[in-house]
């Protein structure tokens, strides 16, 4: 499986406001550049707290993207995943709905009544770990169902597990040209942080987009 | 005045781990680089947190260009501004040996024993705002002694701030080929942060060096 973070931060490397509000970080040539990624991936994944505070489709926006998928025998939008250790998806949340096979990832404690909820809403339950998603082992099972290429889109909590259990091929990270600040805000890899080996990058790609930079790592 | 913040941030925007251990981020190009702009300012500036974590010099390391400051009739290192709104400036750290001369920016309830502890070690205490640095006026007392040009080394809190009080003009960020992660770890811009209107800033320059990249913004 070939996993590519993608995610767009301000010059201060946040991933929206301390109230979890989105903003509007990248242009439109990015988006279509994010669309196109979309397009191309097996499946799209975000924490949970994404789908709280964002509610996002995680659909390919381009029609003609959508066809050329379904030409290429693939549905039409890739599968979403969501990272739900702790069972907090709502049953109405945009990404259980019929546009995309979703996937729920749980731990081994998720109350049963959640996961009958969530796949009486069409979704599947991959249940690892005691307590916390095991993300080695669900991203494994992914794979076995047919996942080679995953889109990661945040937020800053599952991007740092990825980075934790070295899961991460590649970063792409949009810069976009405003300051977001503050300690609380969400940034582009939060959880405990590395304190003493971090993950080492190597910069493959530098490009202006819209008024930002995008910059493109692969994970050595 | 004008005020250029000058930083090193991991891929995600951390300034060191949440430890605040100082993390190498930059390479010898970017340590060059960021050592011509201090031998060009007429002051470098920090915040406390800066000075407790790591006890920098803030002066100039190649010697040529401390020579072409005395040449110019400058001394050979340029000033050091530590804002200080808690009073928590060791006695013996290192910014307030007599390699350059340093200003301390305290708040009018710093305590007139720290005040005269400070002046004995050789610093000028410029007092404003009632009990944080009020940093409008401490800069244009700062610009009446003859700083045109500061340099702004961090941390994150004094960042923000200046950037709350629309005192930035320049912004320039190396980004390191790391993650360093944490939701705890000081970023480029912490404070409390904005939540509905954005400083902007205009993308002037990207540069690779060494194996990462320089991004540099003028403030609108």
């Amino acid at each position: 499986m070939h996993v590519v973070v993608n995610a767009a931060m301000s010059a201060d490397g946040k991933l929206s406001t301390r109230e979890r509000e989105q903003v509007a970080i990248s242009g439109p040539d990015d988006f279509d550049r994010m669309d196109r990624l979309r397009a191309e991936s097996d499946a799209v994944m975000v924490g949970v707290g994404t789908v709280i505070a964002d509610d996002p489709s995680l659909t390919v926006d381009d029609a003609a993207r959508r066809a050329g998928r379904e030409e290429a025998g693939d549905p039409p939008n890739p599968a979403r995943v969501v990272a739900d250790s702790r069972v907090r998806t709502p049953p109405d949340a945009t990404v259980l709905d019929d546009r995309a096979h979703t996937y729920l990832l749980v731990s081994q404690a998720a109350p049963p009544d959640f996961v009958e909820q969530m796949e009486d809403a069409g979704a599947t339950v991959i249940a690892t770990g005691q307590d916390r998603v095991e993300l080695v082992t669900a991203l494994a099972k992914l794979e076995g169902d047919g996942v080679d290429q995953l889109m990661v889109e945040g937020g800053g909590e599952l991007i740092f597990s990825l980075f934790e259990e070295g899961l991460v091929d590649e970063l792409s990270v949009y810069v976009g040209s405003s300051v977001i600040g503050g300690r609380d805000a969400p940034t582009l890899a939060d959880g405990d942080g590395f304190v003493d080996s971090f993950p080492e990058l190597a910069l493959s790609d530098v490009e202006r987009i819209d008024d930002g930079v995008l910059l493109r790592w692969t994970v050595a």
